[in-house]
């Protein structure tokens, strides 16, 4: 076997690992009774143990000096995008000593466990020492991944989530959209304010009505469930691998509005992963191409096209058959009720509008605190100042502010631009497929999303990471990351 | 850390990944949809692959071989048997070359496919080319086994499945109870024909009820469900890990039996698997004494504890309040009905006095194909030929006899005894605790097993492999393995 290959054979054993983990912690948060968990946290730090290992192993390290040198040139681009992302997972990899790597995971543990009470208690300072620990060893890591990219240490965080981009890619797009914010957020809230208020439709909604529907609008949309599965979760979301990716979902019986429109973003996210490049899986240009780009298909599914007046007209009677008749399920109540624009305190709540505004608040804030200019003790204050100035709202307490989202109390710093980063990129997706493709929002009135998904199925889920994200963008709409269509989405949808 | 910590420690690991194995292999059953199955075939080959490299590993066997020097003598008698599993476990795994474990594996799964469509078309010629692949593998992994070890290919093959019991054990304990059953099934088929027929419960029995009470039950027995799931399954097993055991059913809404009955079953395994000694977790010590064992505590569960008088009394009103009141919930009906005796074509629908004698035919039919005394061709001829003498029909058709059992097409020769090494341990095991625990049947009869299971529990389930199969039975009851009590059991029940 050349290098290549052997090489190519490591990182199919390492991804086969990462298959069995994500099955395993999908388990953990579906289906393992809560006795089993000590254990199951012994098998997921093994299976880490274990891949780690193998990627640091000096004969990988070997075999891709020998596969890099010049006289090996890749012989396609497929080739040689993988062999770079290849060369890139082993130099982060090898970039921490494995006592660190351990330490962070401890303190992870530790604090996101405590934060759980902290956050019920509104009680900062409980969790604050844990924090502290986490962001310590956050800020080492970074550093030493920076060290080894030649990046800044903030950079070096947001790239082990989306790949290639960075917060000089970031910033301007957020600071422009924070002016159109400044600009129009008012006179959307004028213009929904003259306009009648929904009406809720009236429970209660069985969950298994619920489930039902959602499993049939998934089908649908498109999600092969020889390949798929749908369960229930505390808090949803999408697992497994490419050929089983779970989907779940949790049923309120007083509004099946969380269940119906999570489900549809998680078969977003689904989709991706069934369409990924079959003759690269466990490759890592097999793989999708990030966090933003994975969040852009669940959200051009949900916010998109899921959201559009054309969906929701189909969406209707599907209500009325599942639940019985109600005026609240007439297409434009349920457009008024599901685009409703609401300056609130939690970011999961939030609407499509105002949701940025929370993402840059915690972008400017992570950046900070990476880079020395803030301390945690500030941290409260910083926050409410900053919702002060994006939304004007102060929030009442910690819990509903610098305490409500788990990513920093487990250590996952870098990660919160993906959402808006992805939320864009389906605005600017959306945009171009509805220019090649004329019928997407013919079929969108009668509930298939078949020609968006063939679009995209082309455009991004079968290129997994052969581009980088901006690359991504550019070859499917013509232009990198850009505010544009993703204002003029909003403008056509709320000041239209 | 000395060379014992550090191959306890990478037992632990192993036994980690097992333990992951073990939850993926479940969910194959329960959750997987069909389209994640070759996905997890990979997933199952590289842990089962990584596992025997951590097994076969210099270095392990460079700390066995500094923990079994004289001057390292263990610190006691758990110790002592620790590394003496340690020490067998890494002779088997490093008596085979790689490429035939491979081998193995690929030729039972393709033998175990054929297979299925041969029971189906009862055609012993499409598989049996098949069958003499995985049993040239067997002969060759049971001769280097027994090189290894010093005993007869069979009895390695046995080893395997229940360590430290071989076909010299087996032979004059099976050779009597075939003298029992000439003797007096007969009149076991007699005194049966002379009571009145038992009645069959009307149905239909929905499922959801039925699990209901299956629930209930398994917990009434003392199942901690904060340890434990119940879910259902084509095939019931017991499943997971000591601190998460899966149990599975099966519900007929035609008949009930088979689910009640079968998770109390499973119930008796998942139990065994919850008590095993915690402080020796993830030891081979701390692992069950083998399978064998393992299906004594299911069986005295499900056949000594459950099918009781005493229990039966507890049990009818049980299944009134579950599915309305039926004559044939009568204890003395559901006597009748549950230990009926019939000489029938298939091992899993026995009775427990025939049972023993499908397993007789078995045992005595892998021995020879071991040996070399028998050729494939013969196999359907010599089945039949045992079942006319053992029991005296013979089967219509290749599907209701050599065929029926998936146990030789999936490569494992050597474990049918443990079915009926079970059934008498349990028989044996039920006697002694009698004797020393008098109120064992007057909480059966108010649905309690909890002074059977406590006496278990210390006789049994906390020694995990701390002895072998007959000192644990010496140590419990006073004898090694006899037939003894099995027959007084039968003799009382069937002849009383």
């Amino acid at each position: 076997m050349s290098a290549l290959a052997k090489l190519k054979h490591r990182f199919e054993r390492i991804a086969i690992i990462h298959e069995a983990s994500s099955v395993l912690a999908w388990d953990s948060s579906v289906m393992m009774p809560p006795g089993g968990a000590a254990a199951r946290g012994d098998q997921l730090a093994a299976l880490a143990g274990l891949s780690h290992q193998l990627l640091t192993d000096p004969a990988t390290g070997e075999w891709l000096a020998a596969a890099s040198e010049p006289a090996q040139e890749p012989s396609n681009e497929w080739e040689a995008a993988n062999l770079r992302l290849i060369c890139r997972a082993h130099a982060r990899a090898t970039a921490l000593p494995g006592e660190l790597v351990e330490a962070r995971s401890r303190a992870n543990s530790r604090c996101e466990k405590v934060w759980r009470q902290a956050r019920r208690d509104s009680d900062y300072a409980s969790v604050k020492p844990y924090l502290g620990e986490v962001l310590k060893l956050v800020r080492e890591t970074a550093r030493l991944w920076a060290e080894k990219s030649g990046c800044t240490p903030y950079d070096a965080l947001m790239d082990n989530f989306q790949p290639g981009v960075g917060a000089a890619d970031v910033t301007p797009v957020f600071a422009r959209y924070e002016t159109f914010l400044r600009e129009n957020l008012e006179e959307i809230e004028g213009g929904q304010a003259a306009r009648p208020a929904p009406l809720a439709p009236a429970g209660p909604f069985p969950a298994d009505r619920q489930e039902a529907l959602c499993r049939k609008l998934s089908e649908r949309i498109g999600l092969d469930y020889a390949h798929a599965r749908l369960d229930r979760s505390a808090h949803p979301f999408t697992g497994g691998t490419p050929t089983d990716t779970r989907i779940t979902t949790r049923y309120d019986e007083a509004d099946f509005t969380g269940a119906v429109l999570g489900v549809i973003h998680e078969t977003g996210h689904s989709l991706y992963e069934q369409h990924l490049p079959a003759a690269w899986a466990r490759q890592p240009v097999g793989e999708a191409a990030g966090m933003a780009a994975h969040e852009s298909q669940s959200l051009i599914v949900e916010m998109q096209a899921g959201r559009s007046d054309a969906f929701l007209r189909f969406l209707a009677p599907e209500l009325a058959a599942a639940f019985g008749p109600d005026p609240a399920f007439e297409a434009g109540n349920l457009a008024r009720l599901w685009r409703r624009v609401h300056r609130g305190f939690i970011r999961v709540h939030a609407d499509e509008v105002t949701y940025p505004a929370h993402v840059i608040l915690r972008f400017r804030l992570e950046q900070a605190l990476i880079g020395g200019d803030l301390g945690l003790d500030d941290l409260p204050a910083a926050w409410n100042d900053g919702m002060k100035s994006l939304l004007g709202i102060v929030p009442p307490s910690d819990a509903k502010g610098c305490l409500q989202d788990i990513h920093w109390y487990d250590g996952a710093f870098g990660y919160f631009p993906s959402y808006t980063l992805g939320a864009m990129a389906a605005a600017q997706l959306m945009a171009a497929a509805r220019r090649e493709e004329p019928t997407i929002d013919v079929a969108l009135g009668e509930g298939s999303m078949d020609p968006l998904q063939d679009w995209l199925t082309r455009k991004v889920h079968t290129l997994g990471s052969r581009y980088g994200f901006n690359d991504l963008l550019r070859h499917a709409t013509g232009s990198a990351l850009d505010a544009d269509a993703f204002e003029e989405h909003l403008r056509a949808r709320y000041l239209g």
